[in-house]
């Protein structure tokens, strides 16, 4: 049940997901080190206030400065395409995405869906984060409830193309597919 | 770790728990299916609002014409009861259920341990779905707070009783029992 | 996948993670018996109101009467080393220290290594519970989000140094590591 960290060349497309600060990121950071290749971190978030900037500076910290790094807070498949051919792409995170497209306005049931679709032909790995928001009690709000649906349905879709499924609890993952 | 979703005729009780928008339903559907007989759909949810009358319009759409439904809100053994000796009962959702019981103002602790009770004395199959609630940060309000508790306490009472269990994420059962 | 509770003496510090009213105390108190000798409740929580006060008389009747108790808010790692060379130290729960840390203003992140950096040392076993707080929907307040960075982030130092960690849905524990 829990993966031992192997490297399977043949699984292209991997999906870490979990909790806050449940270690997902640490985790697919070393996996895709474990691909051949100089690594691609593509970062969905966007340094809008000093909360973020902390931690999106704490994330290079501790990746070091081997990575070839991208800032794509909403074209993510043209990114991935752009950069396919090189080593792994680590896609940190897909729930920021979700939230900049709400924000944006734009279709994001049919932006995953063509995500979800031009998944499966890339020809370097693509490892892809995202949150369990789920799990709590109802939020009171409206849109805290839209976006917690969304997230869920977002990564049921991810999930069901990609070739491996972790759930991170506590650092240690959980092989769900 | 994964269950293949293969039927087990013996295994007569199903809880099917997870996250909102975690693919829970659309797993027990597809397990109640593969039982024999037509299957019968307990809905626990009334159309109070428009966001309700929604979700239940999306779950009929996918689970199609085939299915018996009742709407049963409260008296859940009874309605069990009356529907054995067919095909699989699926009630979604025991959350719900716990909800409406605390707004009737009903005693839910003895409710939930008399369908604790019933459910192995069924002939036909009892699928269940629920919610795990208890995994956010503790809510402000002590009635929120009630609620996760009772929830938490509910589907303890239910798994102990069930002869399997699966924790749904992102569209993958984890077997716990 | 599921641990079947069976003893192994020779692993010395386990971590039982889980939900709010997920079973996870009841879990640890039946593991922590199975060990020899006289077991030490180790209670992080303070009576301070009457909802903790209630709970706490909870734990307590469930427990029964032969367990040594000593109340530790604050300072973990010296309780531990006192109460070392008997029975199981049960602590329950790391959640709610880290809160009292919080709370006293003592510096969390160096006490929680301290803790982790002590454990593999002891002669006799500790249990310890904590709570995932982190798969529902980002807190609106900037409080309740570094309180639940901490709380991951101490879960995860505190599992890189268990033998055992276990995480424990409807009162079934799955085994992590």
């Amino acid at each position: 049940m829990i993966s031992a960290g192997r490297q399977e060349t043949f699984m292209a497309v991997i999906l870490i997901t979990g909790g806050a600060r449940s270690g997902k990121s640490k985790r697919a950071e070393a996996r895709a080190r474990a691909f051949p290749g100089r690594p691609v971190y593509v970062a969905t978030a966007e340094a809008l206030d000093a909360e973020m900037e902390e931690r999106i500076a704490t994330h290079r910290a501790r990746r070091g400065t081997d990575w070839i790094e991208r800032e794509v807070p909403l074209d993510l498949a043209q990114a991935l395409v752009a950069t396919d051919g090189g080593g792994a792409r680590l896609v940190d995170c897909l729930t920021l995405w979700l939230s900049n497209l709400l924000h944006a306005e734009r279709e994001w049931e049919r932006e995953v869906t063509e995500l979800a679709g031009a998944l499966p032909r890339f020809k370097s790995p693509v490892l892809l984060v995202t949150n369990e928001v789920g799990l709590g009690i109802v939020p009171d709000n409206a849109l805290a409830r839209s976006f917690r649906d969304a997230a869920g349905i977002m990564n049921q879709i991810i999930a069901d193309v990609a070739d491996e499924v972790e759930f991170v609890v506590a650092g240690l993952p959980m092989k769900l597919k």
